[in-house]
């Protein structure tokens, strides 16, 4: 048998990865991470557990990915993972949020292959821990999304609308324009973490790891 | 200088924690843990990182927590913390999804006290990654709640509901009525974990600590 985890690495910080995955990356015989465009975020992030370890970059291009890279990519981890040998792919916050692992495993599942999950803080519940805003509270819905409509904040009370480089002049205007109040954050976590407010600061800026959070004005406290 | 650290505890299992969760827990003076009728998961699952260390235990009540509570339990804290101490308070999942936690702080905020936020992994993304079940996809609307409508969950694919002992068969109804289906998922995480299918069994169910994953029928895919 062979053994793939799939392991979120959280928002960045080194030391926000948990203690199990922490354990798993050090007892795994080698470590998976996609290759988008030279940047991996996950291995940087986990690079203080892995300094031994060998690692495998899979291709996968950024916003095109279709079944045919999910076969070859789960055909070259399959190859790579010997009888008895344990594999980790990093997925950046967790492997359940906006990841393709799962679609990955699943379009190509392999017999002699069993698959583990290890879960990760997701990016925008990093984000409201270092801003120190409550995400939503009992009575609330709480929408997270990466392309937020008009008709979806009016049932809503806070909101998290990830990879935000998108429209984001017209996402801004939407959350006004229903009530809410906003904070924009990138590199959530890490130390080059930007917290913004003001309206023409977010627009200015352009970080694909970046996220905005908003809730309702009445609803809105915070800390600093 | 007084610190106050909010930590998230995650889902339940001990090496779920952050590694910087674990450091904090492990520098800090004394630990508080909300004293729910006698039960504290969040302890439990910390238990192994802070054997040596002093507990307080703050009385809340289940449910009806009023703003009367959380000045008592700032006053508390406040006094137990001395100068140039350091204090953790023990939140079950993340500090800012229905916690109670920031309301506390923000309630009765004191100047000679600074407040951290340390992120959990959430009981929902716990859950998710136990059952190898994606929570949302790119382009989709993914809700959080814990008292679902029908018409929210017409403009959503997926939904975690928390706290599912009340209203669980009118709940199972409206998700079968729009195309959802489910998985009931307690205690994840920990070695009682439970994961049911079926109606009837869900139903039979009474756990505070459950939720309920749903998904559009068309969309839900799952490993096992």
């Amino acid at each position: 048998m062979r053994k793939l985890y799939g392991i979120g690495t959280g928002p960045g910080a080194s030391d926000l990865l948990t203690v199990r995955a922490v354990n798993v990356l050090e007892s795994a015989d080698m470590i998976f991470a996609p290759n988008n465009k030279g940047k991996n975020m996950a291995l940087d992030t986990c690079k203080p557990y892995i300094k031994t370890k060998r690692i495998v970059m899979i291709d996968f291009p950024m916003g095109n990915v279709t079944e045919k890279h999910y076969i070859d990519a789960m055909e070259l981890i399959h190859e790579e993972i010997g009888e008895n040998q344990i594999g980790a792919f990093l997925n950046i916050g967790d492997s359940t949020i906006y990841s393709t692992f799962m679609n990955m495993v699943l379009t190509n599942l392999k017999e002699d292959m069993e698959v583990e999950l290890v879960p990760g803080i997701p990016s925008f519940v990093g984000a409201a821990n270092a801003v120190k805003r409550n995400l939503t509270l009992k009575g609330e819905n709480f929408l997270l999304c990466d392309e937020p409509s008009e008709e979806i904040l009016n049932s809503v009370e806070s909101v998290a609308i990830l990879k935000t480089f998108k429209e984001k002049q017209e996402t801004l205007e939407m959350l006004e324009n229903n009530g809410f109040n906003y904070v924009y954050v990138s590199n959530a976590s890490q130390e080059n973490q930007k917290v913004l407010y003001e309206k023409e600061e977010i627009l200015s800026e352009e970080n694909y790891i970046s996220l905005i959070l908003a809730r309702r004005e009445e609803l809105t406290k915070e800390l600093d």
